[in-house]
């Protein structure tokens, strides 16, 4: 059963400081399931360079792919691509290819601002599909990409497309139950010690009409997530659960 | 000028899987900018002990004040408390107050289950406000909040009042443009230098009928950030901006 790690590095100081509202991590996290990897840590930092080439050079090393978001404008707050090369040792040179698109794109308007945008650590490599033209920046295994969130989606297909699937997609399946933690310990910890391929979480909510907890299981084989949610099920009092969903 | 500066470490398979999306980071981050508290790094990370071991000791460290938020609850999958004891080498004991209000609340239906929720690292204080009598475990400078969103959001009045101000509360302007980044850099490294103690942010657009990008002006002094404000503003060509907000 093959898997790989995933990582995020989130950069910007709007989402640190609450004037934007981080939207990509949860678009990443879904978006990596069904390929069969797992996004297991993610960082946010500042726009400060000395705290991404930190960030990059942890993340880089201990995880198969990492995701950055943010930070590749041409303003001065825009300092992802000088980090990412400065956490390889790789200087920034201008890639023509990136240039020429620029040159293209802007004509006669095109600024030094512009042409920052042209910018790579030396040895990256630009990515496409057919359907994205315009390319995204991966360093080794960091994949650059852009903090807005509709330029985030498209380029996350991008790295779908090019990072392929690693292993079986995760499924899930959920029950919804009227029962509280404290008293369905027990029967998780059963299910838990039966079922260690399987990842079981609990999550109470608060003020629902419907449920009181709601009960997932996770995992890449999908006979085994259905014979963990059964084997729960079986152990849950008359009456229970409110409801299955897959 | 006084500033602390905090972290927050949110814990929890679920949001790194994308089944449950983020809530709590940008409230946290809204609140503590009045206080005169910086957010500065955000991890995420499995429910998975060591891992949060290791956030735990090297945000404790490098902050003044950590925030957790998630795996406080009575289930396999809740090890903040015992992550967090592990991290600073307290050993986990059941705390006498706490243990006597859960067996008050539940009564004849209490568990072990529910008393495990009276666990706490050793040393670690309780703390409440008198609106909010159950009390929030903090371990010298780490708060351990849960992670259900309306519960957060309860103990983080709790962190506010107990936390106090650390300096002036942060302000900020924002002038929105029909100007791109690309011809916005200038103007903007021209402001930059000359207010060094203003934070000024770029944020394009895309497909937004009203503006190209968002600027905006950061600080704990609010003549300065209305200074840097104004100082751009100057520098826009003639029926620029758009718009303004404080």
């Amino acid at each position: 059963m093959s898997l790989k790690t995933a990582a995020a590095l989130v950069i910007g100081n709007e989402i640190l400081s609450g004037k934007i509202e981080e939207e990509n991590l949860v678009v990443l996290a879904r978006a990596l399931r069904p390929l069969g990897v797992r996004l297991q840590r993610v960082i946010i930092v500042e726009d400060v360079i000395d705290e991404i080439v930190r960030a990059v050079r942890e993340l880089s090393a201990a995880y198969d792919l990492v995701v950055t978001s943010g930070g590749v404008g041409p303003t001065h707050d825009d300092v992802t691509v000088e980090a990412v090369g400065q956490a390889f040792s790789a200087p920034v040179v201008s890639h023509p290819h990136l240039e020429a698109m620029i040159r293209g794109h802007y004509g006669s308007r095109c600024t030094d601002g512009h042409l920052r945008m042209a910018l790579v650590p030396s040895g990256a490599s630009l990515e496409t599909t057919k359907d994205v033209a315009w390319p995204t920046i991966r360093m080794r295994n960091v994949w650059l990409l852009p903090g807005v969130p509709e330029i985030f989606r498209l380029k996350l297909e991008v790295l779908k497309e090019n990072f392929g699937r690693a292993g079986p997609a995760f499924v899930t399946r959920a029950v919804y139950t009227q029962m509280d933690e404290g008293h369905l310990r027990p029967l998780l910890d059963a299910v838990v010690a039966q079922f260690p391929d399987v990842e079981v979480g609990s999550y109470p909510k608060w003020h629902h009409d419907s449920y009181k907890t709601k009960l997932t299981f996770d995992g890449q084989e999908a006979q085994r997530v259905k014979a963990a949610c059964e084997a729960f099920v079986a152990l849950l009092p008359d009456g229970e659960p409110q409801d299955f969903s897959e």
